[in-house]
């Protein structure tokens, strides 16, 4: 396939450690092996191994350092006991990207499966249904437009509002409450594969971005290199969706680890 | 307040049995609380004893009967092939209701907590999320606009397509692929409660409908009249939302039940 690269336009992801790097380096693996015609572009911040940031840089077209931002929100963070998540605040760094006239934001827990150039034909807000509350959109995957007076209105929204769950996605829906919906096969969340199955079976097939959303990132599972299956309590479905995520990472990012960088 | 009735315009529910019945009264009755200026409508088979016949008769303005299943048309014929898609049949009976120009279709597990009538704005065919996969509505709240020819076309897609999901939502969103999305305040699921906890303290407040989707209807759990609180082992959004049907319930239906009618 010959495809005429697209420079001004770019995917971004965020890892701010060690197992959000494995992460994103999965992600930008699967992004190769789909084809894309757009850059890619990693924002990191001081605490990811140097190892893993010469890796990040052989996958991705641009390795950007930036600084944590935390949204010091306990008590929303509470609400969906998920401390950690104030880190993620650092995505709004992904506005500062100005070389990019517009930008698809991935989560690093995501897994292009199927090209997915097409999201750029969208403009800023686009995002997919978040399955919590169907009003709002889940911050996993969005197509925005990097401008660095947004990036300071974001920040100022962030300060005097907060954030109604403490992270991104409660800014985000807040701040853009405008927001054009894309399709659901653009950020499919992995517990819909059993929420309702038969959907799930009719339109599988059409995934193009699987996003493992939750505590139980794929890179906390036990994975047998032999029989190239995940280990563990998992449904039939959720196991199908790590074992590709594995997949890639056994191919594509295993083999540039070496044994100082991970345990 | 003063409420214009718009006679033309109605609420439609389904009950074909006893226990959906005393949901249908208790939707019925919610409709009522919320100063609807609406008609309302039920559709019941003959399983449903005629005591609660009676009842419906005193909070729905119109007592539809429908057959489960009927053999008037081709159609129709073909349909007895299909057993299993005999209850999404009977749903399809709302399009012939066409002495009424729009119709605004409600599960009988919903309770409406707020006036709803501004689903009336809205055209065929127009829905709510469904939060089991996002791209699909959930047939459990929706607005149509009664038509024999509607109506036979569903029921010629029904013998010849099947449904994914072996219900009527896989066949109406099969049916209407390019519906309208209305907020998901009009059919709050209650399994939203808690997947997204923040979300749903953000919004709960502007939740209009409550659908009591799943096996555990509010009419299956035990209610302590004294306390005024459901019992047994749910979570507290749930049981708050459970409580506010049995209210309704208990204030509304159970004054005109007797001990024949239900055990
Ligand atoms: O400690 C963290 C937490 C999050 N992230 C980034 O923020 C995103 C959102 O967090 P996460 O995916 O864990 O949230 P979820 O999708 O499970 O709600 C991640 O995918 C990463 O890109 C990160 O780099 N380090
Ligand atoms: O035995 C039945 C099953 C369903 N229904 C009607 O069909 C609707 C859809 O079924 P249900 O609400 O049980 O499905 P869910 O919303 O749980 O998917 C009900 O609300 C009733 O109006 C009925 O009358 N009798
Ligand atoms: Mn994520
Ligand atoms: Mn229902």
């Amino acid at each position: 396939m010959n495809v005429a690269r697209v420079h001004d336009q770019s995917y971004v992801t965020l890892a701010t450690n060690e197992n959000y790097a494995l992460g994103a380096l999965t992600l930008g693996s699967s992004l190769r092996n789909s084809n894309t015609n757009r850059s890619l572009t990693v924002l990191i911040t001081s605490q990811v191994p140097s190892p893993l940031v010469d890796q990040l840089r052989t996958v991705f077209d641009l390795v950007e350092l930036v600084d944590v931002l935390d949204s010091n929100d306990s008590a929303n963070l509470a609400l969906l006991k998920r401390p950690e998540l104030g880190v993620t605040f650092t995505k709004l760094h992904c506005w500062r990207l100005v070389q990019f006239s517009k930008c698809v934001f991935l989560d690093s827990d995501c897994l292009v499966v199927k090209n997915s150039d097409d999201l750029f034909d969208n403009d800023e807000f686009t995002a997919v249904t978040d399955i919590g509350w169907p009003d709002c959109f889940n911050s996993g995957v969005f197509v925005f437009r990097p401008s660095l007076q947004t990036y300071s209105s974001l920040l100022t929204y962030a300060v005097q509002q907060g954030s109604f769950d403490g992270g991104d996605q409660g800014l985000l829906n807040s701040f853009f409450p405008n927001w054009k919906r894309a399709s659901f096969v653009y950020n499919m969340t992995t517990n819909a594969s059993y929420s309702y199955a038969p959907a799930y079976k009719q339109f599988k097939d059409s995934v193009r971005i699987v996003h493992f959303i939750g505590a139980q990132k794929p890179w906390y599972h036990s994975y047998n290199l032999d029989s190239g299956s995940v280990m563990g309590n998992v449904t039939v479905h959720e196991s199908e969706l790590i074992n590709q995520w594995w997949k890639v990472f056994v191919d594509n990012v295993l083999p540039g680890l070496n044994e100082e960088t991970v345990s």
